[in-house]
């Protein structure tokens, strides 16, 4: 049960709505990120399962409620009331929830979910939504870069070992396979995600054994169809010699492994002599700390690697170890009241939030390639024109107009309607598929490492328009005090 | 049940062995990192308590059974026979495992984990082992840099909407707090581990008010005792005076929260405003992306911040996402023979591994200060001496004596015996006031952010000679093939 999972001030501030007599208002929020991670141009969205599976389960059990009743502040008094804690004990969840499907080409500032619904709700949602979708969006995100990196060669997950928890692992296997892996070393993501396993051997294997070749034979006979050996646990080449020695008497020679050393300069020899061998068609897989940006180097430099094994770079997504997801209020409405459209100030225009009932529009042009993506406010709907107008949130003069007769799709699929799943959740297989789909829609100077091409994400004129009111209106009200 | 979080290599290692004939070979491990995270001079070791949880339930149930049965070969054989899952299934852990006490101040290539026993049961545990280590510990040591830097003022963790996963967010609240932490958002962590739950309010609490005051006002009616206001929604000196000027009715403000903006100057402001209507008691609070070298350039510009709100940049050590810990084999003995001790070679002389039967033992001076640790061959003992002498496993030029006679402890201590866990894990409080112990045992020059003091940590004479006796035999060997 993960109904605590979440930061305390979302229960002080339940409690606040509760005792103000707030807990039914209503209210929508939405999830966003603020920054492509890995400075790249797109993002691939994931962990709705997540959210789905918790929403369903979401209930404060009796020890819940018995931790929660033996908190005490300073002076020894229970926190929270006995009303609130029985309030709590028969929550139900009512909201609604939308939100975009995994594996779905995502950009900054688009309402990855939206939640509407009793304020208390919605509220008390944030830290379990913000955690179910930032890490496997950022995985997702990483792995899809590794694998346009790889140039369509597999791409294997092995990070369990240097992950940040257990399902740390388990998340980052799940995500990293609807990012483009094609399978995981993390046999539990293998049986709860069914996500293809793989394996070879570790340099422990190799060491208990007198020789390396004898270690190999013993491998090979026991698992004749595994086909991959380590071969650098002494000496890199001398491996390679003993596989293909083995392979004489064997014959299902797969692949070797490297996992230290130049990888450059040790997958040309290897590729030269297992090629000398007549072994053209024997793989060579490489690990050791690759990344997006090693993959594409040993690229340049011609290696001649053609499996990927990416194990901590990925699964903790090391250069960027966190998206930077947020969880804003969009309106509220008094239970009798009309709604009312919120924002929070900052400084940096980027930061303010977008008032409204947010929805997402992509466009396509003739050749089914995403043109740009338009959030709107849904209650007043697209500024109805020819074209339809996208406008960058922190610079009016940066817009783009979109005919409106592209084809277009709404980003956002109902999720829970009043608490009630109404999803049915594609395969992962799905998913993944999904992604790669995704992909192919969008211009390809969106996915280049270096400076790549900023896709046009922009609010329509009316949310615009409301948004600046808004700031405007705050600022001021904020000048007078 | 976790049983099947294990990289897949070691099933089919374990299956290797299971077919050679070599199951019962008795084998020794140890888990240690080569690298202290972050550029720092220490490491402040955690995560055993997992470990001994999830020794205790090892086993492969029938689901996990019929998952491994289910995995076929390419041309569509099961990969593993029945024997083998009968044996699985039925297999008990029987091995002895030493650790090293969550809270204490570990370095480079010492053995944090020994685990002794049937060869497969070892080499099962390996990715289990690690991925309850590695985390843990880069998080304490993060938590624990951290605190050094906000100099004894309380820091709270707050990471968990941004963590790697559930876990990824338990863990990190756990180990943070081990690491020196006065508290966590975590509520879960909270109920989970003991550990004190704290928080604020969010911008949307003020966001759902017509003003700012009101929103303070109804959050004191309703936590009075709560007394943190978050002033930063709207602009910061006005919610400043906010919080002031609700103070003159209401009388229990703790502190004021800054969680964005010149953190410096408008501390700094908020202390002169705060001070001049007489609070001189009231606490800053600052969050927003903070870690140990932000708290240190704050400190250094005179913030006046007296309690410090730490996320994203703790709960997933954001500079450095992962730990380098690995599990290397030190000896084997096949059912009837001898022990072999066994060494992988790398390139690299740090990445060689330490054969043996490792322990470590660390010397005091008489003003209590640890001088030195000596990583030594248990079977053959530290070599009788008045002086223990230390090398530099890179190095056989680096060396220290250390005075026989000076005290020392053993950094490992006897966890399971013969698969049973003989261990009181004590509470979570005694691990975090063992680290505060620990690190004022250490001389201050291996706490500096910047080019630490190397402490010295060697190994025994006996056992760096015989480390090099398998060096120059394994490359010999390599060499005349």
């Amino acid at each position: 049960m993960k109904t605590l999972l979440t930061d305390f001030y979302q229960l002080t501030m339940a409690y606040g709505y509760f005792c103000s007599g707030m807990a039914d208002h209503e209210a929508v929020f939405h999830l966003s990120f603020r920054h492509n991670p890995f400075q790249g141009g797109y993002t691939i969205c994931a962990g709705i399962a997540n959210v789905i599976e918790q929403v369903k389960k979401f209930r404060f059990d009796k020890s819940d409620i018995d931790y929660l009743k033996s908190l005490k502040t300073d002076n020894g008094k229970s926190i929270f009331n006995q009303a609130f804690l029985n309030y709590l004990q028969h929550l139900k969840l009512t909201v609604d929830i939308e939100a975009i499907p995994e594996g779905t080409v995502v950009f900054p500032h688009e309402p990855l979910i939206r939640v509407k619904g009793p304020l208390i709700q919605c509220q008390i949602l944030e830290t379990l939504l913000l955690n179910c979708i930032n890490f496997p969006t950022l995985i997702a995100t990483k792995a899809s870069r590794i694998c346009q990196a790889a140039q369509g060669e597999p791409v294997i997950e092995f990070g369990l070992r240097r992950a940040q928890g257990f399902d740390g692992g388990l998340s980052a296997s799940r995500a990293a396979y609807i990012g483009g892996c094609v399978g995981t070393s993390n046999v539990l993501a293998g049986k709860y995600y069914h996500i293809p396993v793989m394996g070879t051997h570790a340099h422990s294997w190799v060491m208990t054994f007198d020789t390396e070749f004898n270690a190999f034979e013993h491998f090979a006979n026991a698992l004749p169809e595994n086909g991959y050996f380590l071969v650098d646990t002494y000496h890199t080449l001398d491996g390679i010699k003993n596989a293909i020695k083995l392979n004489q008497k064997y014959k299902k020679l797969k692949g070797i492994r490297l996992d230290s050393g130049d990888l450059a300069y040790l997958s040309i020899q290897a590729r030269k002599m297992l090629d000398k061998a007549g072994l053209k068609k024997v793989s060579i897989m490489a690990s050791n700390d690759l990344d997006e940006h090693i993959i594409a180097s040993l690229k340049q430099q011609k290696a001649k690697i053609n499996v990927w094994g990416v194990g901590t770079k990925l699964a903790t997504a090391y250069d960027q170890p966190a998206l930077d997801g947020v969880y804003k209020l969009g309106a509220i409405k008094p239970q009798r009241g009309e709604w009312q459209y919120k924002l929070k100030l900052s400084e940096q225009n980027t930061k303010i939030s977008i008032p409204g009932f947010l929805r997402a529009r992509r466009y396509y042009n003739a050749q089914n390639i995403a043109v740009g993506d338009c959030i709107y406010d849904e209650r007043q709907g697209i500024t109805p024109h020819n074209f339809v107008t996208i406008t960058d949130m922190s610079d009016p003069l940066h817009t783009k107009k979109i005919p409106a007769k592209y084809r277009y799709k709404e980003l956002l699929q109902p999720i829970f309607k009043k608490g009630k799943c109404i999803y049915e959740t594609p395969s992962i297989q799905t998913m993944r598929q999904n992604a790669a789909n995704e992909l192919k829609s969008f211009h390809p100077a969106i996915k280049r490492f270096l400076n790549p091409h900023i896709y046009p994400v922009g609010l329509d004129p009316a949310l615009f328009e409301l948004r600046l009111k808004l700031i405007y209106s705050l600022k001021h009200i904020q000048r007078e005090r």
